[in-house]
Formats: C-alpha cells, sequence, structure tokens
C-alpha cells in the first residue's frame, strides 16, 4: 500500500491559486472550485490523469472518484477513445462544416437510445437543456416550464441555482413542483392554466448537499401520463447520469420513455459534447429553432462519442458498476466497523455519501480530508463518479485508505 | 493552376446529406448548413483541413476563405498550436480541477487585451456573451440590456435571431437601438428609465446580408460616454473579431475600452473555448455569478490557446492582414474588370462581398458557386475569414480561379 505523507505539501498548487486569484475573479469559479466550499486538504490544480487516477500539480496521485465530475467515464487517457479522437485531430477538428462522425454518432445514438429518433450536438450540458426546452416550446406553441424545486439543470439565466446576474423575467415561465411527489406536478400544471411545453426532470434526485432519491414507479409514470395528457413534452436531464444507469435511457427500468433526453459529460470522454435526441413528433420543432456554436460541428469530439458509446455498452457500464457495487459495499462495512452510519445513496456509478447526524458537515468533513491526505479524491457534498477503468484493484486499494480515514475520523469524535 | 473540373461529383457528400436528413433535424443545423441556404455546389461536409486549404468528404480541395467561421485563425492543423495541444491531451484533458494552463492564459489576456484585468473561461461564444451581461447585471443591480438591432450576440434565449422556442419573457429586458446612431443609443437609455445593466456591441456592423459598417469615433466614443455616465457596463463582443483587427482590442483604434469583453471563435485557433475579461470595477460581479460547465476548465483548448495567442501577436495578424489586403485588391480590380461594382466591406481579415444592384442575391450566388466548383470556397451573404496561414501563393491561387468566376458570371448576366 502506498500512502501518501499526511504532511503532503500542496506548493505548486498554493503558488497556481495566488496566481489565479490576481487574474481570475475568486481564482477559480463553478464547480471545481474548492475555496472555501472544501476540506482544505482539497487539490486545486491538476496535472494530469491516467485511467483511475490523477495527479495534482504538486505530483500527489490520487485514486479518483470524482472523474472529473462526471466526463471521464471511461478513466483518463483511454486509448481507444483517444486513437479515435486523436486521428480525427490530424485531419482537423473545426472545419467549415461537420465531418461524416456527426451523421455516424447520431445514427449510433439513435440506435442506443431507446425513444431517440434524431439527434443533434452542442458542446455544454446547458446547451443540451437549452435546446430541449427550446424545441418543447416550439413544438407545443406553449410557454411553461415545469420543474423539480432544488433539481439543476445547468447554469444559464434560466437554471442557474444562483439568481446574481439573471433578471425576474428570466425565470417568469418556471413553475416548480416538488420531486417524486405527483399531486405537486398537478397542482404546478393548473397553475400553469394549461399553458405547459415541457416537464424537465433528472432521471433521480441528484441535489447537492443531500441523500440522493430514486425516483419511484409512480412519478416516473406520473409525469409520462401528466405530460402526455397536457400536451406537453417530458424532457429528461441525463446531463449528469447519461451511459452510467442505462445507454437506452435511465428510466427504461420504469418502463418509461421521455420525448426529448439531454446528454453531456460522459458522453465523449472528456471530450467537449453535449447531444439533444427526441421522437418524431419533436423532430420538426427542433429543426426550426435557431441554435448553434461556433464549436458544435467539430469532429474530434464525435469521433470520441462514438467510441465511448461503443466501449461502455461493450462492457463498460458494467464493469463501472461492478466497481460501484465493490466500493458501496466496502464503505458500508468500515463505515459499521468503525461505528458509523454512514448513508450511501444513488446509483453505486454515482455514489453520494453521508454521515448520519452530521448536519454540518464536520463529519463528512474530516472523513474526506482524511481520505485525500490519503490519496482517494472524494466528495463531502456532490456526487461522486465511478468510471468504467476503476478495476477492483483500484476500488481495493481505495478501500485500505478508506478504512485509515474512517478510523481517523472516529478519533476526531469519538464514540 | 489546378483547376476542379466544373462537373466535380459530390457523392460522399450526397449520401451523408441523405443518412442526416434521417437523424439530424433538417440534416444539419445553425450556421454550417447548407441547405436552402447556399449554393448548390456547396459541399455540406469535409474530411480535412490543413493550412489555408480544406477537403470536402469527395476528396475535392479548396482554398479556404471560411476557416470553420472564424475559429481557424492560424490555419488548419497548425503545428505549433497542434503539438502544445497535443502534450496536454496527452496528460489529461477533463480533470477533476483546471491545470496551471488555465492561469497561464489568464494572465496572457491580462497582458494582452488593454482593458483585461481579469479573465474567465468557457466553450461558446454565447457564454461569453451571457456570463457578460451576468457580470453587468449583477455588478450594477441593474436590468435592462441595450443592444443594437439586428447585432447578432449569441444563440440561447435571450439572444438568438429566431425566436422560435423562445418566450416573451427571454427578451423582456432588452432594449434595441441603431448601430452608429448615439441619438437612437440615448432614446434606449430614456426607454429604460434609468434601469440599464448594460450596452453590448461588436467592434463593427457584421449582420449578414448587409454590408459591414465600422463603427464611427462618434458611436464608440459616444456609448463608452453614455455607458460611463449611467453607470452601466460597456460590453464589446469580439466573440467573432477577437484578435482579428487587434490583439488589445478592436477598439483601441478609437482609444475606447470597454469595460468587459467576449471572445470566442479563434481564441484557440479551433479548439472549443470561449473567454470573457473585464475591469476590476466588475471582478467582485464576476465571481459572485454562478456559471459553469462540465469542461470550461479542461486543459487542451487552453495550451493551444496560449500558443495560438502567441503566434497572433507574434506575426500571424500582420500575416492576415497582409492576406486580405492582397484579396480585396485582387478582387476589386477583377470585378471592375469584368465591369461588375463589386461592395467589399469591414476589416480585409473579415471580407464581406456584395454586388451592386443584386437584391435577390441572384450573382453573388452565381459567382460564389462558380468559385467553389473552382475550389474556393467564398460566402455569398456571410462575412467570410482569412487566417495567420493564408500565403500570398494561396490568395494568388485563390485570385486566379476567382478571374475566372467573375468571367463565368458575366458571361450569365451579360452586360
Amino acid at each position: 500500500m502506498t500512502l501518501i505523507s499526511p504532511t503532503r505539501q500542496l506548493l505548486a498548487d498554493a503558488a497556481l491559486r495566488d496566481r489565479a486569484i490576481a487574474v481570475v475573479p475568486g481564482g477559480v469559479y463553478g464547480h471545481m472550485s474548492v475555496l472555501k466550499q472544501m476540506p482544505p486538504s482539497y487539490p486545486q490544480f491538476y496535472s494530469r490523469g491516467a485511467g483511475a487516477r490523477v495527479w495534482d500539480v504538486d505530483g500527489n496521485e490520487y485514486i479518483d472518484f470524482m472523474c472529473a465530475f462526471g466526463p471521464m467515464i471511461l478513466g483518463y487517457a483511454n486509448p481507444t477513445v483517444d486513437a479515435a479522437a486523436r486521428e480525427q485531430q490530424l485531419l482537423g477538428d473545426a472545419l467549415s462544416g461537420p465531418t461524416g462522425h456527426f451523421v455516424e454518432l447520431a445514427e449510433l445514438l439513435v440506435d442506443t437510445v431507446a425513444h431517440a429518433e434524431w439527434a443533434m450536438f452542442a458542446k455544454n450540458g446547458t446547451d443540451a437543456t437549452s435546446i430541449a426546452v427550446m424545441t418543447a416550446r416550439a413544438g407545443t406553441g406553449k410557454t411553461k416550464l415545469l420543474k423539480a424545486r432544488k433539481s439543476y439543470h445547468g447554469a444559464n439565466a434560466w437554471f442557474t441555482p444562483n439568481p446574481l446576474g439573471t433578471t425576474a423575467a428570466d425565470r417568469a415561465d418556471i413553475i416548480e413542483f416538488e420531486y417524486n411527489d405527483v399531486a405537486s406536478v398537478e397542482a404546478a400544471v393548473a397553475a400553469a392554466g394549461g399553458d405547459v411545453a415541457a416537464i424537465i426532470v433528472p432521471p433521480f434526485r441528484h441535489d447537492g448537499l443531500t441523500d440522493q432519491e430514486f425516483a419511484t414507479q409512480e412519478f416516473a409514470s406520473g409525469v409520462r401520463a401528466i405530460a402526455t395528457r397536457i400536451g406537453a413534452a417530458l424532457i429528461l436531464d441525463e446531463v449528469r447520469t447519461g451511459f452510467r444507469i442505462d445507454a437506452a435511457g435511465a428510466w427504461e427500468q420504469y418502463g418509461v420513455r421521455p420525448d426529448l433526453t439531454a446528454f453531456s459529460k460522459g458522453i465523449a470522454n472528456g471530450y467537449a459534447l453535449a447531444a439533444v435526441v427526441g421522437i418524431d413528433a419533436f423532430r420538426e420543432a427542433a429543426g426550426s429553432i435557431y441554435v448553434t456554436g461556433s464549436f458544435w460541428m467539430s469532429g474530434v469530439a464525435m469521433a470520441a462519442a462514438v467510441a465511448t458509446i461503443g466501449l461502455l455498452t461493450d462492457g463498460g457500464i458494467a464493469q463501472m458498476t461492478a466497481a460501484g457495487t465493490q466500493f458501496r459495499e466496502g464503505l458500508a462495512a468500515q463505515s459499521a466497523a468503525h461505528g458509523f452510519t454512514l448513508h450511501q445513496t444513488g446509483p453505486v456509478t454515482m455514489p453520494f455519501i453521508r454521515f448520519d447526524n452530521d448536519e454540518t458537515l464536520t463529519q463528512v468533513f474530516a472523513f474526506t480530508d482524511a481520505a485525500i491526505r490519503r490519496g482517494v479524491l472524494l466528495h463531502p457534498w456532490h456526487n461522486m463518479f465511478l468510471s468504467g477503468a476503476h478495476t477492483p484493484e483500484d476500488v481495493s486499494a481505495a478501500l485500505e485508505r478508506t478504512d485509515e480515514a474512517f478510523a481517523e475520523t472516529r478519533e476526531l469524535f469519538p464514540l
């Protein structure tokens, strides 16, 4: 077992933080900023990744359970994906129009995702959810968007969880309901007075700072039935979950198919890409809206996505699920042995951990901090991510270290 | 001179179009779609690019004056940029946080762009304009956004030129004025009743389908003075123009500096990247808004941008300008010799052509069509782009062919 010294230093990291704060507002912004919101041992800057491992700029190695917050679905530097991307990169990425990969990827998505009859591509998850909403509005001729309270669907003015910089008008057409509460959806429909363009939902509840919660069968079937009844689009936001639950669609397990699905994050194993897929009834609407981006037709990420989806459906999702199961079972046994009640929620490929009676997050911060100092990159309040590169050996090595992290946490919080 | 046969075939292109129409709404969407809006000889799908040349999927070669609609500012497959990107790609692109390139690029932009005191990064030009607007609103506490009629600032619900799929609320806080008309800006300010967060302008008028128009000194100075007087942010949208006019800022020639500038397209020579830079007065506001994206911290495009900006300021802009001047002068002489009055407007690095008395675009479509069949990729109604890879020989070879294209057009439209 390779122990990283608890006194390991983050000298290069600290130097970069100092330089960053001079030229970037807040130093680093968005979901990857560690300042203020993460344990002090958390690295901010990274130099490289390989498989399930990342190295920070000081050369410290971590078994990584963040996967770049989702994109690395087959692990860092996957040779098959990178070779496919490299082949197109040598020919050109941004050209004066799309390459054949554009068509190839659209065909693959239509073949892979159960409800998909067409596909469109963009760069950000926010692009994909926005295209889906605009398509729904164009297709239905209606206005209101129904979304679950606290569900995250992107960072544009419509959706961003922090309203600073947005206007009241930006969200004037959004009505919220409670996840897994069909009656609250019906109430939102009533409040909209029949003017509902879409209901947008994540496949399960994965808000930050709270236990993840699977959709109930009643909820999945319920929002499907309501959307159909009122002529609204049901949008499934799989930006975070795509290909980590079921390549055919996260709600296939419920026998529920959306009208539109948004993908991004893992779809091209780290190459910037987003996709929207939909049913024929929304094809004309999707073709009628004006959405475009300077890099949306670029070939490299599409070549990478074709390779990524191929590997995911050919064993990648299965390996990721096995690794996630091993990790969850190991953490459950360890936490119990150390006298903790650890809540682990959501799919095993997207774990979320919470200590019982830890509203202030003190214990989970201490545990995460102890794990990070031992070379295991965990997150104290956001769901984590497994990849198809996490081997049984990676997970075993991580569990050796988390056992020590539990022990250290127990010393800080004696029974 | 290598003539491409006027009977050249687009067989692979046609096959891809047929496949695309089955799995993508409209086949291809956005600014790169050729269906309905371009001459019939225009290729839709490309296989590769090198320097100032692109090849369509049928193997036809073109001297390219589109540069992927802007991104290829140093030409396709620039060896220095691609080597810098490749070095980081082998280490990893999307990691669980930013790399040192994030800081390096922010420092370079602060050093290069005259008014820049900080920088932030995203993926789309639309991200950059949106971040700028949100920053302005957060910083001023005000709401309304003043923009020039027809000026394009991106494709989200706020800005997209086609309102299908958007709602009245999406644009409720936008007030329009006329470009180069200070009185109309004052009228817009009055209409806003003092509640102006920002005035957003492109450095020159580059709307489609119409002659490009430089900002007057009066206009540039006027919007600057108005923004300062009313406490609004002046946002310069350099998504299209960035580093094709002046690396220090497109309005340096007027002695006018904006508060916030949006960049994208050429900033990383084709690697997907966008940036916002701003002055200190908006630093805290920029750090307060919640904006993020799954791939915004990825290292490869930032490494590419550092290399790109270095080459641009070290002769790249000068070579691009020389090539554009040669092309403009050549087209002017040729069109006159063939008895056409050709209007060429905008910077030589971003040419726009229009035939006199050609409101239906019939002549410019015929000319563009004739040029494309001879292997010169021009655009009949959108501004074109030069790159730092356009050599005098490339431009001379293109001009040999455009001379024939003018002759063919004259045969179709006898004097």
